[in-house]
This record gives structure tokens, C-alpha cells and sequence, in this order.
């Protein structure tokens, strides 16, 4: 058993725990089956949670959202199960603190962990005089049967798709680095190079990029990547915008061989062991210049995406007009559901697959934040409760992430007043002018305050950024209640960020109501307003009117009538009765 | 003259700059005139700036609301006015990198900086290779016609007016300082000590507190103050509450001869030379536990400030209608209105004093902030614009602080239109239910967003918090832009938080409105809400009820009912006409 052998190394090396994060080199958000080490360990397969062994305990540190499917799936691999009192708080340290002693060796794996982390590990240990001990790639002597690394061939995102040609990106970065006090700049955040440089990949479920590494100083710019990956033709491509190619592996060897450098690397996505290749003193560690400029999308992308969302409310519209017949003979499985919008979405050439994990969720499973179904675990749905569908696709031209809530049935009172309270929170900040400088989480309890009027709340962010063809989460910017991290950075023309508030009732069901929000110039000079995507209609059976007030109501009429015009031509004839009542303004 | 005086020190001291803050040994918000230091070397009166003096520059640095003032008076004194881009900002630091040398000497009279920001002007300079001197007491050599220490006595706060009594709060001081892992602490902002002895002063404008220090430790209690301000019987009700007084100025001394202590004092109030006393790892720099327990007010002493607020409608109602009937036959002037509310709380036996300088701003000077009437500048008000009156009282049972805007004669549509958006912020607050753990930061935008909606907004904070008979400024919570300090607190049952958010067009008129909001339990169990303190009608000729939505339709229509309801029958007789007219709600 693989938890036998790691307590047999760690006996090998003296070490009295070993940490694994969930985590890859590049700190990404999803995870190539070549790097879910915690689940090869474990068993489990959720997105956060932390391994820890020691020689008589081992246990799995995660959040309320996923204790029910950890304890099932850990049992067999002779884990516990720890439930974290925060999500995403390093609980396991005080676990730490309170059961090793004094000069106690704790091993994590430098590479999983990224500079930031690794460092504020370091600090609570060194506190508690306990001993960080990093480790090279402990895993390689107990992960025996680790699934291969992604072939998948990375291709030029075509120019006709993007804003901006690399040639004119990497002048901007060099740019930015000659201001800098650095002599070179090390990206390491996978969405930054597949930006930087037009090209997209298939390595990471979700999200279309490719593992790489990116260098660039006066002298060279160099794509460290899987040469397999790399065509001909992209060879030479990247050669006439003076880029090389050398093995992903070789970045270590490179970057140490550097003479007195002052790298410029991000401190979110830098890993601990490429940083260890060289003294402190070396490094600037510095929020990545490209990672605001990637959110500020190019007008030209601009026009991209409100035409992809405009077709995208098509695959919502048909899907809708779908389940809703399917469902006057038979019930119908959330994952038909899910399948039938993939079938739709696929039509499209430039579909790339979904941005994120489908979640089709009816009834109570709507309550559950992040259910997605499976084969094992799908309902059917029925008629008689509240249906909660939050779906989205990578297109060449866009990335689209929508979230609708619809009633099977006849709503009750409670499930109409929590669906208008959470739609209010919507139409807040759809109409919103504010002026320029304002960050994301100032604008999160408008979102809130008529939820917060009924003494109802959600227990999530507000809205995340949103990329172009590439992580349907990126910063810098986000909405919600905290006031640190992305929450703090300045909304800003031409970010893309998601308002989604919701309500859920344990058990029962569950409401969100989700657009994409284009930030644009209002029209009083330095101050901003939002621009809505998303299509598809809202579902007039949910909404109390008298609820709402008269600048509210006049949105939602709008916001109706605008669905009915845009797609009244195109949808199939039959249909337009159907969309006729969907959009219907009382 | 001083500063050829201060400059010829400078020399014998060889040091390259002198660097004035503004500021007293315990950090206080208005100075006594024995600690207007800045006003003798500059002639300047206002309330914030820095003095740099070099042997070839003098400069004071302030923000835009005393630029015209400054200008003005410190001309004769040979000073040079330094416009800051942001108030607030060290950006004199920015100068002393720019106009100085490497190793050139700095020199700061320890006690007049907070250790905080000791802390970070040395870190600043240090990273400049500039050499930061500590001077003890510089002034003492040069400052020779100094105003003479207040010599006002201590008074007991009387139990009547107090919700707990001292020996309760000492045992609960106790009780923090055994759970931390300090064995003494040591208090240094005057309101804290004020409130925890139930003392009163009158050593500071505005603030009815007294210069003091307090030492706690398990075997001592000690009140550090000028001998001469506690008279016998004060002396016996410490003594009883076990209490020792030294001198004052005996504190550095007592400080010093602390055997290996682990001393807990706020960074924010605790002075760098009193600091400097001891070692570093002497000092646990934590908040202060009276910060938080001194903001949340005792149920009892919300009952209290119910009714004192009550009573203090009475006075702007009565100031209301003898302005307006002035009018009729005479220009008024702003001081007149300001002495004639002063004659009429000083008829109330508890009455102190003014809680900070009255603002009473007729057309043009209402859009300058902060802005105070004086014999040399007032204006005289008039028919035809509008009048803000920001003014509040210091009493034994309550501090108070409100703003009314009103207009003197027909409104333009313009004033209207943003009177009323201005009235929809303070609106939203007050209806406003939330659920607990919430900051203030994240409400600010709540009072902004009817604003916003019109391309409006104000350039400061939504509120402060206000003591109790004590600093009408106080922490731990303040509503406003930012996220850090004070705005990052969260609030909390009992906190009493000033609403007051404004639009002012220069030059022409401004507006504020503002009421105190008293943070109780929502019905519901976790969620908190606001009451409003604050009785004075709000001015109807300045509303576009069209502008309002049914829900603040109402809150109008109660709130005014509810001035009538309150005063119908204990205003003079014959004005109950006028109250009727003036609470009308449309």
C-alpha cells in the first residue's frame, strides 16, 4: 500500500511528517491527472485539501463542500478525515504544533508549493521550533503507477481570435521589464505564457493551456515546453518572433547558471524549488506585469466576446425549450442535461469544451455549492422544485460561464421571494456607475443588501475574473467580502467579472443567478459602469414583481425584451411563442 | 526669530534636517495649546501638516482643505506651503530621498512620534541611507514662549451616567492581561483611560479627557497624572478602587526600572521616546483590549444616549426656527447660529461643551470641509442657498454630533436632485440588516450607490465612530473607501457610528446629512442592524420624492412622523405648526 512505502521513506530520510498540498509546479487551479499525487495517495478527488503523514497518523485536511465524498472515497486508503473549521485555512499546522515536538522534521515537496506558501509554512514552523524540511520530488520513489504527461500538441490561437499579436505583447512586456529594477522576468503561470504568446493547449482539464515556462531578458526570450508539442510550423513561428524552445526541464539548470541576475517572478505561481536554484537576493518577487494586462481585455476581444455570448444564449435558450418538453413525458437525468448543452455547444468549430465543471443541480443538490453530476451520484429531474444550471464553454472567441435558476414546477412563495432578492442583487450592480479606482470588494454588499434585507446571505464570492479563451478564473480582480487578494485590486475598462449572487437552502434547494459583466467607460469622464452578457432569459415564474422597484423592474424588462429582439430572427419559428413567454415582462 | 534659532541648534547638533509632526505624546487627534508645536515655529492653526526645516528650506506640508489658510499664515513666519497630492501621505519622506544626501542626519523629537510611525519613517529613511536621529524634547531649546500645561481638574464621571463601574472594568482589564502573554500593560490614549477610571478632563479642545498614563500589572494599579488636577476626594475613590497616582512625569522613569517585563501597549498611541525606554522584546505592541470594550457601549449608557439625543432634537429644532424667522427681517450670521445652538445646550446642567468645532456653512463655505465659522471669516446666510450645520455636544450623558443641510430660500432642481441621492445614502444604512462579522468598509458603497447612480460622490469618509462623554472620533470601527484600519474593524452591538455622506460642488454649496446609528441586535439571532439617533427633521423643500422608492418613501414618512410624534407635545405651543409643516411628508 502506497501509505506503507511513503512511511517507510519517511523512516529513510528521519522524517516525523510529510505535507502534501494540492497543488502542481505552476500553482494551477485544476489539475492534470499527472499531478493529482492526492489522489493517488488518498483516494480523494476534490479541488482543496492537504495530505498529512506522520508514522501513526495520516489525515486529510478539507472544506465543508466536500466532507461527505472525502470520507467515502479515503476510507479504503487508511485515511482520516479532518474538517476544516475555514476553507482554505492551514489548519493542519496547528495540528502540527499541537502534536510533534521540539525539532520535530516535517518534509513537503518544494516543487508543490509555491514560494508564497512554502515561505509562510516555514515561518508558523520555524515559531513553533519545528523543522521544514524541503524535499526533491519525494514522490517519484512511492507514485509508481503516475498517470503520463499530457502529449497534447499546443497550436497558435489564431490571429483573426485575438486582440493583440505577440510581437506587440512581448515588446509591452520588455518594456515593463526595462522600467523594472530586474534584468530578466521568469513567467511561470500557465494562462500568462498561452496569453504572451497566442497559443493554447490541452494539458489541464478546463483550462486550454500547456505546461511551459517563460524567460525573457535583453538578450533572449525562451519557451520551456515539451519540444513533442511544438510543430514545425510553430517552431518556426515563435522563431520569427524571437523565441526559442528548450525542454521544459531544463528551466532549473538554466536559471541557476544565470550570473548575478535579479529575476522578476510572480510569488503566486514561482515554485519553491525553481526558486531555490538561486539566492534570494537573486529574485524580485513581484506580481506579474501580464497578469492585469491580460485581464483588460482589447476592444477587438471585446467585440468577440459579446458576440460569443450572443450565440452562446442560443445553446441556453434550446436547451431550456429541451428539458422543459422532455419533462412533460419523463423525468430527466441532470447529466442528459449536461450532455444535451455539451451537443450544442460542440456544433460550434470553435468550441474548444467546457470551461469548468458542469453543474446541473435540481432539488437539493442545487444547495450543495460545486455538485456536479456524475453517473454514480446524478438526480433526475422532476417536476415541483427549483432547477439550478451553471454552465459554460472555451471557445477561440471567448469563455463563457452563465448560471440560470428555473422552476419545474410552480414555485412557492419562499422560493420566489429568495429568487427576486437574489436577482435585485444582480440588477444592483448590472446598472451600477461607480467611479474609477473602486475595487471589487467595494461594490460586494450591493450585491448582498436586498438578500441581507430579507435576513438571507450566501456563504460565496460575489464574482471572479473571467479569461479570453482561458481560465474561466483569473485575477487580478474579484467581488466579495474580504478586502485582501483579488478583492482589493481596482476594477478596471475591459476586465470581464462574473456577479453571482445566490441563496441556498440546505437540503431543499438552491438559486444563483449569474452574468458576465464587461467593464466599460461610462459616459462621465473617469468613472465606469458594466456592460451584461449572458442571454438567456430569466425566469419570469421566480420573480415577485411588486418586489422589485421601478428601476429594477424597467431592467428586467429591458434586459427581456433585449433577449426576445436578439433572438426572436434566428431561433427555429416553432419556438417563437415559446421565447415569447420566456421573455415576458409583467 | 524661531527658525533661525531652531537652525542655529541644528548646526550645533549637526543634523541635516528637522522633521515636526504634528502630534502630542499620546497621539491625540486635537492638541492642547501647550503642544502647538507646529503653530509657534509656523503660524500655522489647522489640524493636520508636518514641518521640514533644512538650513535652506522650511516647508509644511498639508492637504487641500487648508491650502488657502496656510498660505495665509505662515508667510511671516518664513515657511514655504508643500501642497500633498494625497492627505495623509508622508510625502515630505519623498523630499528628504530626493533633496538630501547619502548619511545626511534627520533628527524627530522621539515623544512626539507614535511608535508606529517612528517605526516606519525610520524603515523609509533607512532604505534611503538616510540617518533618522532621535532628539529628546529639541523643542525645550527653542519653544520659549510655550503655553503654560492645563491645570483643569479631574472629575468623576458620575455613576448615574455610567454603565459599569471602574472596578469592574479593572477586573475585566485584569482578566485580559492574565489570558495574554504580557505581565503588565500599559495604557496610553487618553479616552481609554478616561473610560476605564470613569474620569473626566478638560485638558484637550473638544475631547473631555486629561493627559495621563495608566500601568497595570498584577500587583499595581497606577494612574500617572499632574497631582494637582485629583483633589482629596478623587484621591480616597482611587485609592478605594486601588489605584496609586504618581506624577506624571514620573512614567519614563517607572518604565525604565521594570525588571525583564513584557509590557502591552497599543503601537498607535504609545510614544517612541517612552518606547524607547525599554528593549524591544520588552513591548507585547498589540491593540489595546479597551479599544473594542470602550466602542461597544453598556445597554445601560445606550439608554442613556437614546435620551440625550432625544433632547438634543430640541436644540437644532429651536435653532431651526430662529433662523428662519431671522431671516425674515435680517442676514444672519453662520457665528450667530453657532453661539445661539452653544447658549442653547449650555441651559442642560450636564452640558461640557462642543464635541468638535461647529460647522456652520452657508453657500460656498459648505463645500469646504471642515470648514469653521470665525469672527474674521463668517459669512452671513442668506435667502436664496443652501446652509449645512454640522455641530454636536460633549455631555455627561452622551457625545453628539449631527448635520442637517437646509436651503434658505427655493431650492434649485440641481441641489434637490442631489440632496435627495445624498438623503438615499443615509437611508440605505439606516434600513440596513446584516449579517454579524460584518466590517465597516464593506457598507460604504451602500451609502454611495444612489449617488454613483447620478455620476456623484464625496471625497470622504461615511463615518467614524463617537464615544460616549467622550472624542467624537473614535475607534476600533469606522465606514469608508478603503479596507485597512479603523475600516476593516467589524461592527459590533453597542458601537455608536456617525452616517454622513455629503455632495459638495465647489464654490457653490454643499450637502451632508448625517445622523448617529447605534448597532443592535437584528430579530434575527447572528444579524445585527441600526438604530437611528438624531431628531432634527430632514428638510423637505429638498426632496424629490419621485427620486425615492416606496421603501424609503416610507422610512421618510416614519421618520418625520416620528420627530413630530416626539416633540408635538413639548415644543412651545406655538410652534407646533411649524414642526407639522416642517415634518410633512409628502
Amino acid at each position: 500500500m502506497i501509505l506503507a512505502q511513503i512511511r517507510r521513506l519517511m523512516r529513510q530520510e528521519a522524517l516525523d511528517a510529510y505535507v502534501i498540498p494540492m497543488g502542481d509546479p505552476h500553482h494551477n487551479e485544476y489539475l492534470a491527472p499527472h499531478w493529482q499525487l492526492i489522489k493517488a495517495v488518498s483516494g480523494f478527488s476534490g479541488s482543496a485539501g492537504v495530505l498529512l503523514i506522520t508514522q501513526d497518523f495520516a489525515g486529510l485536511w478539507t472544506d465543508a463542500r466536500y466532507f461527505g465524498q472525502a470520507e467515502y472515497e479515503i476510507e479504503a486508503y487508511g485515511l482520516e478525515l479532518v474538517r476544516l473549521q475555514v476553507p482554505h485555512q492551514p489548519e493542519y499546522i496547528d495540528w502540527l504544533e499541537q502534536h510533534l515536538t521540539r525539532a520535530a522534521r516535517i518534509g513537503g515537496d518544494l516543487a508543490l508549493f509555491s514560494i508564497q506558501a512554502w515561505q509562510s509554512l516555514h515561518a508558523r514552523l520555524e515559531a513553533a521550533s519545528l523543522e521544514l524540511v524541503p524535499l526533491d520530488e519525494f514522490w517519484t520513489h512511492y507514485w509508481l503507477d503516475r498517470p503520463a504527461k499530457s502529449s497534447a500538441e499546443i497550436f497558435v490561437h489564431p490571429d483573426k481570435y485575438v486582440g493583440e499579436k505577440r510581437s506587440a505583447k512581448l515588446h509591452k512586456l520588455k518594456t515593463a521589464l526595462q522600467k523594472s529594477p530586474a534584468n530578466a522576468c521568469l513567467l511561470t503561470a500557465l494562462d500568462e505564457i498561452a496569453w504572451l504568446l497566442n497559443l493554447r493547449g490541452a494539458d489541464i482539464p478546463y483550462n486550454p493551456i500547456f505546461f511551459s515556462f517563460f524567460w525573457l531578458s535583453a538578450e533572449r526570450s525562451v519557451l520551456f515546453v515539451e519540444l513533442a508539442k511544438i510543430g514545425e510550423e510553430l517552431k518556426e513561428t515563435l522563431r520569427i518572433a524571437g523565441v526559442e524552445c528548450l525542454p521544459y526541464t531544463a528551466i532549473h539548470e538554466y536559471v541557476a547558471e544565470q550570473r548575478e541576475p535579479l529575476i522578476w517572478s510572480d510569488p503566486r505561481s514561482l515554485n519553491a524549488a525553481l526558486y531555490g536554484t538561486l539566492a534570494p537576493q537573486n529574485w524580485l518577487l513581484n506580481p506579474s506585469y501580464i497578469r492585469t494586462a491580460k485581464a483588460n481585455k482589447h476592444p477587438e476581444e471585446c467585440a468577440l466576446i459579446r458576440a460569443r455570448h450572443d450565440k452562446e444564449g442560443l445553446v441556453w435558450l434550446y436547451a431550456w425549450q429541451w428539458w422543459e418538453q422532455q419533462l412533460q413525458e419523463n423525468a430527466v437525468g441532470e447529466l442528459d442535461l449536461v450532455n444535451y448543452m455539451e451537443s450544442l455547444r460542440a456544433e460550434e468549430e470553435v468550441y474548444l469544451g467546457p470551461s469548468f465543471s458542469p453543474i446541473v443541480a435540481y432539488g437539493p443538490n442545487g444547495a450543495m455549492n460545486h455538485y456536479s453530476p456524475s453517473k454514480e451520484n446524478q438526480a433526475m429531474i422532476e417536476q415541483g422544485s427549483l432547477l439550478l444550471v451553471d454552465t459554460g464553454g472555451q471557445y477561440l472567441d471567448g469563455t463563457t460561464d452563465m448560471t440560470r435558476t428555473f422552476a419545474t414546477g410552480t414555485p412557492t412563495e419562499s422560493q420566489r421571494k429568495a429568487y427576486t432578492a437574489v436577482l435585485q442583487g444582480l440588477i444592483a450592480l448590472s446598472r451600477l456607475r461607480f467611479p474609477a479606482g473602486t475595487a471589487g470588494q467595494q461594490l460586494d454588499s450591493l450585491a448582498r443588501a436586498a438578500l441581507w434585507q430579507e435576513g438571507l446571505n450566501y456563504g460565496h464570492g460575489t464574482g471572479h475574473g473571467v479569461g479570453y479563451c482561458l481560465n474561466v478564473h483569473e485575477g487580478p480582480q474579484a467581488i466579495g467580502t474580504g478586502a485582501s487578494g483579488d478583492k482589493a485590486a481596482r476594477l478596471e475598462q475591459g476586465m470581464l467579472t462574473s456577479v453571482e449572487p445566490g441563496y441556498y437552502l440546505e437540503g431543499q434547494w438552491g438559486i444563483r443567478v449569474e452574468n458576465l459583466l464587461l467593464c466599460v467607460e461610462d459616459e462621465k469622464a473617469g468613472w465606469l459602469k458594466f456592460e451584461s452578457l449572458g442571454y438567456c432569459p430569466l425566469e419570469v415564474k421566480l420573480i415577485v414583481w411588486e418586489q422589485l422597484k421601478d428601476a429594477e423592474w424597467e431592467w428586467v424588462r429591458d434586459f427581456q425584451k433585449s433577449v426576445y429582439r436578439g433572438y426572436e430572427k434566428r431561433i427555429l419559428p416553432h419556438l417563437k411563442p415559446w421565447l415569447q413567454e420566456k421573455t415576458f415582462a409583467k
